[in-house]
């Protein structure tokens, strides 16, 4: 059966689509230009921003939620500067369409050009954040894309304000409105429809939570981006220098515990706990870190629980960490190899041959050498934006700028050429 | 329920990927030793290889398979060393594992090396051609992957023999025979199994019919390459020349009506098709081609028969011909949009600015100006060797060769870098 919100939601793709189309053919300054008068209503309609939030603030405090989600959801004046300042950040980035990647002449004359083009239409599916409305559609449009803006329902206020506001944004440019849809019901159907749509939506980005991600990638006839869940490791070999091994453990566990690139499990040599567990175990309640180890952790860190089984594929999200001993790299490889998520997995080491096995063997989008895993971010790695981090093989892996967004086309100029 | 089929795939599955960890961490030498040596056991093994391909041959014979069927099944001597023959030229191309796309330093020193590496377990599903058993095989091994190969049922005994010589080829090689898995269950449920185990193999590429790649796609979870269906279109611009136009479009239908980048409907300018409607018939007659035209189509060439709605979306894959009559390039672009399979288009014209927005506005791997469609093809535009044509978006688009068949990992050396 087909339901009214399938009805309004492959209506919204088709006005998405066609709007793809004049997008496809604007020059880079027209683009700029849009994202620039974006970022000026946003900044202009502060208040009315702000004042869409707090419905969302209400009903967040209304449904108890954590004082974390709470703060990722409150917007302030400053942070919708920020929004608009990411968008005029976006504009300054080279456009990632039109860009010949190489052309060849066959023998018979034949010119063969692979040039990068958008993609088409994007369809993002998010959870709370509203920056994520301001920062997706400044990247899809940027290279060229519509977009389609499935946000959750916690931020619905505040998100159909910032897509009316960007909208508005649009009015004197070349972009036309249409480029930007907003799904405003938060029925799951809604939802739902946009996984079959494969005439009308090119690719589907989920950013948020396990559950949500898992549930594009098993439903989705549309290709799918898949991004982000971090289950990331960090193995500290027999050869590690000891102040770097718990400087960068401590980064990766401690900076920002609920990102996905932060540490959740350290893989540690037997020999190297035998020789430095006081430092390593001074560390952790400094931090204020709990243990969840095996069987030769429990006995070396004091206060620490036995892992379950449950514990080595946990991404804690928080000061919680698991700690397994093994006997080699090898066998630190094959945990990873089970556990791991593909996202960012780091070793410490000095030992070369160690690192190589590692960094050949390990399959993930990152592998680190004697560096913290925090790393794995479109800002901190240059990108200059990222539209999420990619823990799948196909098309993009790790961090996703703009270039993600865009596809090739082979453009051949004949002269009456024949096989 | 888990049936005994998913089990026996799984296992295979599982020892494909474990044999993927020793093929990642060979040299290019090591690879191409193992290629030859397939290459001349194949040789060495002809008369055994014709000997299964006739219990092929004779269950297709009862079974009453047309005779092109029967022929693409069929292999000879010279056939099976033209297997051989691909395998040498795969070992002779560039390896594209181990290519660093791009490296920087970050100002804390960190190093970033973007660096190509093979996927790991390729499942390829195919229908009846013998050849896709080795040329899969060669080209997954020399980009350091493991093949999981699903052949279809007609060419159950070449495949399973060739899959056996192939494997005793490798046997003083550095490649384990693992790496190359052969289901030789002939159980839909066997096939199926496939689609959803993400956790041992990394892609899936359908290569056959409509609907064998549908079932792919629309099933599978494991991230699929989707391949070849062409519905391809030639536009005849208005100022297109008539001799070139013509010779394109007979090139196109006529010389090799049943693959992919055949073309399936002309689209001709209303003024064109007046002008020259005389040339237009005599070379559809010459060349025994059946019309299925619209109303005005009908109306200029004698014996054409009116064309239902699914004419328009129909690979032909034979000599016949949709024909559209339209009043401009923009009526052409909109119905390939409708009825395009994003494959190969082409536009005939002098017109540079309706070439351009064809180029522009065409959705489609491949875009031709003044020249055939059949040039979409691995071998036509000098890669090689192919795998598939992609007519996705993602990863890969067009005629894939081994860069296809290889992902990126982001490889990073630190000094105790972090944030």
């Amino acid at each position: 059966m087909i339901t009214k919100e399938q009805t309004n939601v492959e209506a919204q793709a088709i006005q998405a689509k066609k709007a793809s189309k004049t997008l496809s053919i604007l020059t880079t300054e027209e683009k700029n230009k849009a994202l620039h008068a974006i970022a000026d209503q946003i900044e202009a309609n502060w208040e009315e921003i702000l004042k869409a939030n707090e419905l969302d603030l209400i009903k967040g405090r209304e449904a108890g939620y954590e004082e974390a989600f709470m703060d990722r959801l409150s917007l302030t004046k400053e942070r919708v500067s920020e929004f608009a300042n990411g968008l005029r950040e976006v504009a300054s980035l080279d456009d990632p369409t039109g860009i010949v990647q190489s052309d060849w002449t066959l023998d018979n004359g034949l010119q063969v050009q692979k040039v990068t083009v958008p993609l088409g239409v994007i369809g993002m599916i998010y959870e709370a954040r509203p920056n994520v409305t301001v920062d997706a559609t400044g990247l899809a449009l940027k290279s060229g894309n519509s977009i389609v803006l499935k946000g959750g329902s916690s931020a619905i206020e505040s998100n159909k304000k910032i897509v009316e506001v960007m909208k508005e944004g649009l009015l004197n440019t070349r972009i036309p409105k249409d480029a930007i849809q907003f799904i405003a019901s938060t029925d799951r159907k809604a939802t739902n429809a946009l996984f079959t749509m494969k005439e009308h939506i090119d690719v589907l980005i989920p950013r948020g939570g396990g559950s949500l991600i898992q549930a594009v990638v098993n439903n989705a006839t549309v290709p799918v981006l898949e991004t982000g869940v971090g289950n990331c490791h960090i193995y500290i070999d027999e050869s590690a220098e000891v102040d770097q091994a718990i400087s960068i453990l401590m980064n990766a566990k401690t900076d920002r515990p609920a990102v996905c690139n932060a540490v959740e499990t350290v893989i540690v040599h037997e020999t190297w706990l035998n020789a430095h567990k006081e430092a390593l175990i001074q560390a952790l309640q400094e931090n204020g870190i709990s243990v969840h180890g095996d069987k030769l952790a429990v006995e070396a860190i004091p206060g620490a629980t036995e892992a379950k089984e449950a514990d080595w594929a946990e991404e804690y999200l928080s000061k919680h960490i698991a700690v397994k001993v093994v006997a080699d790299v090898i066998e630190a490889i094959e945990h990873i190899e089970v556990y791991g998520t593909k996202h960012s997995e780091a070793i410490i080491s000095e030992d070369l041959q160690n690192v190589d096995l590692f960094m050949k063997l390990v399959d993930a989008a990152a592998l680190y050498h004697n560096a913290s895993t925090r790393f794995t971010d479109g800002g901190a790695l240059g990108f200059g934006a990222e539209i999420g981090i990619s823990t799948q093989k196909l098309h993009a892996r790790g961090p996703m700028g703009l270039p993600a967004l865009t596809t090739i086309k082979f453009q051949m100029k004949g002269t009456g050429q024949v096989r």
